[in-house]
């Protein structure tokens, strides 16, 4: 046991986590651009946002200006029942590389949840308790948001519906009970139960639904029943504030051993993980008192940071939604069929974005092929199961790590694995049996997604 | 935060994982009665068990008198991987329940197999890396065990092929491409490839298979092939005495926080999670320095230790295995087709039946609905969605947590959380639905396993 003098796995003391999200707007020079009214083309106010967010997390959402916020104890009470989440020492992957590289990941995924999801999903939930709401409504496509925000009301003894895109809904009948299991209701979307989701399946009798299309029937689920508020997984300023937790726990573990990395590396679909993971290193970047090498990684059949525009669009398909501005491939983009993960997401964190515009982090695509080779390496070296999601980050880490066996440099990298991926063996059975294949959309296939992004002065590209 | 002085989770360091397994058989005062050969009724020597075990095993299986055995480097380095696993006080099950009781559990799940089963397939993949084999072969039903054994041999770079009865390969796909990740190949049972399996399907073309026939499969490959040997993930002395890593650990930290449990609760099929739990708590009890009050869980359907007999029996469906005494059902016990969950073996640990015969521990039978309906509350409190086999553990320390809401008394539960139930949601799905139903077998319909057992002098009942 001496050979290593850190341990495989850091855990923190329950007292060591963090009380206070870091709030990394705080520290931009540039601010993120502010949300638009889609009507009026102004930044939305506080109260344009009521009926749709709960009051603290709007107010939340609109700050940037407070580097610190209080996490309520009762978030913490909650937070203790799964976290301090292990910083890991990949000893067994590099040892398998051969790499003179010191390898450290952030497991998010030792919750029932399976990934970091829930980190949010209890501040959501937990605000929406305190404003003495009913319940709360969202929609899920892989599923690990919503069976994060079925836990968290479970908890809190609030009303958790969820639209589920049809086609997860029918593939996916596990993750569909876990959230059952927690008292969620769970309805495929496009359902006979909103005006939008009517309007789709008469316009598209045999749709199996999208991402885009099961947020505008649960927004307008929450904004017609009263005591009912919206919440989301990702893309939003409160999300990546939330999920700062990661980067405090990681920042607080490394510093405590002495380690600092060279490297950060997250996968981004809307942005929650990377953001929360990179966030107080970011921080110390943007204040000039550390610098870090910070990429984000993506699908290369969802590029929307490598191939996206950096404009204002709309967040949902259905256009109800406000304008953010943020890398995007349209509201229209949908991903390959073929595309096995989560990360298809059309647009990007409003935060993320303008600290990629700034040119304070780098973003890379990679296939997916490559991403479950990269999965089943690490898994069989490391004893877990990635996510999908996940090995993205994973691959690039094991790349980078590969650069330093040919240059014999001993740099320190850092990713971020957040989730588990024991609801997704329908896509390692196609790796397994060798029929997963690679998509990477033509400058045709983007062009679509491209034209509906909306058109006014200021948000050309 | 200073409401609880005890952490919700106690991590011990990794400096802490014990360094020695503890064989309670060295401190009992009957030891278990040894295997016979089938054929001469004589007690096995070391000798006739080579074929099927690797030597070191056979040492292990046979040892009744060394109290603590090394464990070695190369096996510490990967408990190092997911272990010390967390021993959790469940304030907020405790809360829910308005107990004053104290209950702990130790979670076994947070690793990729999602269960304790880890901990005996790592040992015995070294013994036989150590011993220049080839390869393993095994038995697998719900499939924890096939996938702790492919995780252990692809670390080890050992083949490994898993019988996996031919329902579960069909019912349970998921399992499967876990195992096939980690290199294993997966051959539903029965199957062409062997004699036994090729009689069986003659006789019964049909046949879903049974974990008994899966067993003969997996043996007569082992012995057939050079360089192979058949491994088994419960009921033997060997696996007990890996799994006395869960507690000695648990103990560890107990004492390092000064409780002492009162009850003691653990799940039992085959009794690897309990033997392993109870061991050190029951070596005390054996020496005479404590006092614990130990209950063995087993489902109502498949009532070994509570409405079994206490005799020589085979091991196997396909009566090629030695002669076992231990509490039975006879070898050709099929439980319930709805039964949900593991814990269908027909027999249990020759040491545990010992241990129950001279009435150093309880057991009693609970119903799956109860089982299930014990998993919901817990999964919604504690956070952590529980492994049907688990479920019968909670479900017991839950009623004990509330006899003691009756009387008052402060008693300390402890119980073992073997394993998460991200693989069993059809079963929790049955119970959403309502559609879950309980059986109990008749005298009539356990009376064809009994007359099974074989009678010769010395094993009458």
């Amino acid at each position: 046991m001496s050979e290593n003098k850190i341990p495989y796995k850091i855990y923190l003391d329950e007292s060591e986590i963090p009380t206070k999200w870091y709030n990394v707007r705080a520290d931009m020079k540039t601010k993120p651009a502010p949300l638009l009214n889609p009507g009026t083309l102004e930044p939305l106010k506080a109260e344009e946002l009521y009926p749709i967010f709960c009051e603290e997390l709007v107010a939340q959402e609109l700050n940037n200006d407070d580097a610190f916020i209080e996490i309520p104890d009762e978030i913490q009470n909650f937070y203790r029942m799964y976290r301090p989440s292990p910083l890991i020492r990949a000893y067994f992957l590099e040892k398998a590389l051969d790499t003179p590289a010191k390898i450290y990941y952030k497991f998010e995924g030792n919750n029932t949840s399976g990934s970091h999801k829930l980190n949010s999903a209890i501040a959501q939930a937990y605000y929406a308790k305190k404003q003495g709401l009913k319940g709360v409504t969202t929609e899920t496509g892989a599923g690990q948001w919503g069976t994060a925000l079925s836990m968290a009301c479970s908890y809190f003894g609030l009303d958790c519906k969820v639209y589920m895109v049809k086609v997860s809904y029918e593939q996916k009948p596990f993750r569909r009970e876990v959230m059952r299991t927690y008292g969620a209701s769970v309805t495929p979307s496009p359902s006979m139960e909103t005006e939008v989701g009517r309007k789709i399946l008469e316009a598209h009798p045999g749709t199996t639904g999208s991402l885009g299309c099961a947020i505008s029937e649960a927004v307008e689920v929450a904004t017609k029943n009263d005591g009912y508020r919206y919440v989301l997984g990702s893309v939003l300023n409160q999300v990546l504030l939330h999920q700062s937790i990661i980067g405090l726990e990681t920042k607080t573990a490394m510093d405590k051993y002495g380690v600092k990395p060279d490297i950060i590396i997250g996968c981004a679909g809307g942005g929650s993980n990377l953001g929360g993971l990179i966030s107080p290193f970011m921080g110390e970047k943007l204040r000039g008192e550390a610098d870090y090498r910070i990429i984000a990684v993506e699908p290369a059949s969802c590029p929307s940071f490598t191939r996206g525009k950096f404009a204002y669009d709309f967040c949902d398909t259905g256009m109800v939604c406000p304008l953010a501005k943020m890398y995007t491939l349209g509201s229209g983009f949908i991903p390959s069929a073929n595309h096995a993960g989560g990360l298809r997401y059309h647009g990007m964190s409003s935060t993320l974005s303008q600290l990629y515009h700034d040119g304070l982090m780098e973003a890379t695509s990679v296939e997916q092929t490559s991403v479950f080779r990269a999965a089943q390496q690490f898994a069989r070296v490391e004893g877990i199961l990635p996510a999908p999601e996940s090995s993205h980050a994973i691959r690039v880490a094991i790349d980078e790590a590969l650069k330093c066996k040919e240059t014999g440099e001993e740099k320190t990298i850092l990713f971020g694995l957040t989730g588990t991926g024991y609801f997704d063996m329908v896509a390692y059975e196609n790796f397994n049996n060798g029929t997963m294949t690679d998509y990477i959309p033509t400058d045709e296939d983007l062009k679509p997604g491209f034209d509906a992004i909306p058109k006014f002065p200021g948000n050309e590209f």
